[in-house]
């Protein structure tokens, strides 16, 4: 598969290969928000590479290995992985209308936004959704999730990793443990976890996982790594009726993504190079160390942002270390964070994100993820918030 | 908007703007398929561009631009214009979701493999479903439809402009006028169409169309343009029940996609950087000299091949300019036309389609489309056959 470029392609090769410059002006961001983060500079490169097509055999053995090491990140056998051509919120949808039926019974951790917006797909889907709620800035409990499990008893139990709009991390085992227990799949949020936490899906007895390609694995945007078990499978194959969508349709997607490769839609060739090489750059690091230099980056942000009046929403315990949720000093609050947040971007070329839902104009997300999970952008943070609020 | 890079940003603006090459190794083809086609250089340039958050002032004003260009390339002043993030497929999805609810009536012309599609899809949103079937190579029969319209009084009303599976081109004025006589929305699919023919949404009264970006625009798959119109809006808004999908829920995307701007999902940044450089090369080249150059290839494709012994399927009236699909002359058959694409692609780097669903086998799809609507490309592709069957 892997060879030289084609002596054949002649004329046409040589003008493909004549190096030629965009018209956008674009000004330069550092991207300490909730993602997209900044794109290893291998990755843009592997982003602009001539198109081959989505049936080509020399695609196809790229997109088995894209999908070999979304195995390995997922920590999963699991055959049905693979990057969904869409984001992160349609692989949300892809776990919940391929699983869900009208009518089905379907139990939901909400401490956040994207809790929140799992309950409206599966509501949408025509499923009957038990919401277990918790404080914004705190897990979930998972005593109070197995007790709705057991009262309920789901088909569908699902929960949020690494919650985007709050910071908090969950421990999946104890709630996936209990909705085993009661027979029920068990569908987990790893938009922000993957390639920053371990995510281990098999040893957890995850049925359905999503993810992100703009957070941890710093891609960009536009795909949704997804993963389903056989079990999921199963119970896909004995619904009474078809899945509501047939763009996420795991039946038709299996027939591209599996060994047959049929036809489905044109899986998007650009974002896939881009995906490879980006995984491959943390196979090269190694997720070991990948996840223990986010740790490390996080303790440091704490600790310089802290003289600052800086302090973190979650507890140590709960807290996730891609992105850190801050409760603003008076001096941000007094000049308006979104007015601070402004300055930052527009004079210093760096983003932070705002709160969302009901932590709007309370918190600022603070994301280091991927390449930026780094101890020289929590400086460069640090001295420009320094420059900004004196 | 645009200004030159920060100065604040320093040390890591160094750092991003060094060349660093990706380790992927990849054979250079000339892509003649059904899609995708070859990516102008400037497009894989921009893809490959330093990320800007997806709300970022600097983000949002490309991607009004981006918008204004697909009004002008849908010929229409339709608000809702956007670039749906995924394939065509799910921009077919999107048209027919959100304008249709369970037990609404929905009358389809299905003379190949993407007509057949809407009908799959519209049956899954719970539609009542009348196909209206003609002979694929041919087009629909404008007063069957019409009389099918009459008969079944639908809500929706949809039909393929250039069905990608056979090469028909159809006129969608009849059809629409007929489809708006019976209080009917009409949804076009436009995904081979758009930049290669002329599209008038508003003038054929058309109320929600799709394409994709990987055909005439010559930009890498991953993103489908859509339109609704405000007709479109408002049976949205008179809906009973919620757009069974979030993700392409119309009423969500238009918070993002419209003025306000809100949150709903991360938008693929680089693909609409990628889309926004192929719209402006677009623009620059004009779209009636874009038209007038795909018509021209297509015309010269026909001559270059018929002395090997290749025949048009579609008669000329009705046969596409961007995509000809070809009958196969005894010397492919008896060497097994799978057999000849594949010699094709390996020893001769281009790629050709082969027929799809009814026409597997049959035929083969020739795409001359967007950067690849050339002369020099038919010339390269007649000698590599006449190479190979000779």
């Amino acid at each position: 598969m892997r060879r030289a470029p084609l002596r054949c392609a002649g004329r046409y090769a040589a003008r493909m290969s004549k190096p030629v410059r965009d018209s956008l002006e674009l000004p330069e961001r550092l991207l300490l928000g909730p993602g997209p983060s900044n794109v290893h500079a291998r990755v843009r490169s592997a982003m602009s590479r001539p198109l081959l097509g989505h049936l080509d055999p020399a695609f196809l053995a790229l997109l088995d290995e894209c999908q070999d090491h979304l195995r390995t990140l997922f920590g999963t056998s699991n055959a049905f992985t693979l990057p969904l051509s869409a984001t992160g919120s349609a692989g949300m949808e892809a776990c919940l209308v391929n699983l869900l039926e009208r009518g089905d019974r379907f139990v939901v951790g909400v401490n956040g936004v994207f809790g929140g917006r799992m309950a409206d797909v599966a509501e949408r889907a025509g499923a009957e959704v038990t919401k277990v709620e918790a404080e914004w800035g705190t897990p979930l409990d998972p005593g109070a999730m197995a007790e709705a499990i057991e009262r309920v008893q789901p088909k569908v139990v699902a929960f949020v990793h690494a919650e985007t709009s709050t910071g908090v991390r969950q421990d999946p085992a104890p709630i996936a443990e209990a909705a085993r227990a009661a027979g029920a799949l068990v569908v987990l949020d790893c938009v922000t976890s993957l390639a920053g936490l371990p995510v281990e899906l098999d040893a957890w007895g995850i049925d359905a996982a999503y993810s992100g390609t703009q957070k941890c694995l710093s891609v960009p945007p536009g795909l949704s790594p997804v993963s389903f078990s056989e079990r999921a499978l199963d119970a896909v194959r004995a619904r009474k009726t078809p899945v509501q969508s047939w763009y996420l349709d795991v039946g038709l997607l299996g027939g591209y993504f599996g060994g047959e490769r049929v036809y489905h839609h044109t899986a998007p060739i650009s974002s896939i190079y881009g995906l490879t090489e980006g995984l491959r750059v943390i196979a090269e690091e190694g997720l070991e160390a990948r996840v223990a230099r986010h740790a490390e980056a996080a303790t440091a942000l704490v600790d310089a942002l802290s003289p600052l009046g800086f302090k973190p929403l979650v507890d140590a315990v709960h807290r996730l270390p891609m992105l850190t949720s801050m409760q603003l000093p008076d001096a941000v609050q007094e000049r308006g964070e979104a007015d601070v947040r402004r300055v930052l971007l527009q004079e210093h070329g760096i983003e932070v994100g705002g709160g969302l839902g009901a932590l709007a104009g309370r918190i600022w997300r603070i994301g280091l993820m991927g390449e930026n999970a780094r101890l020289d952008r929590v400086e460069q943070l640090a001295s420009a918030l320094t420059s900004v609020l004196d």
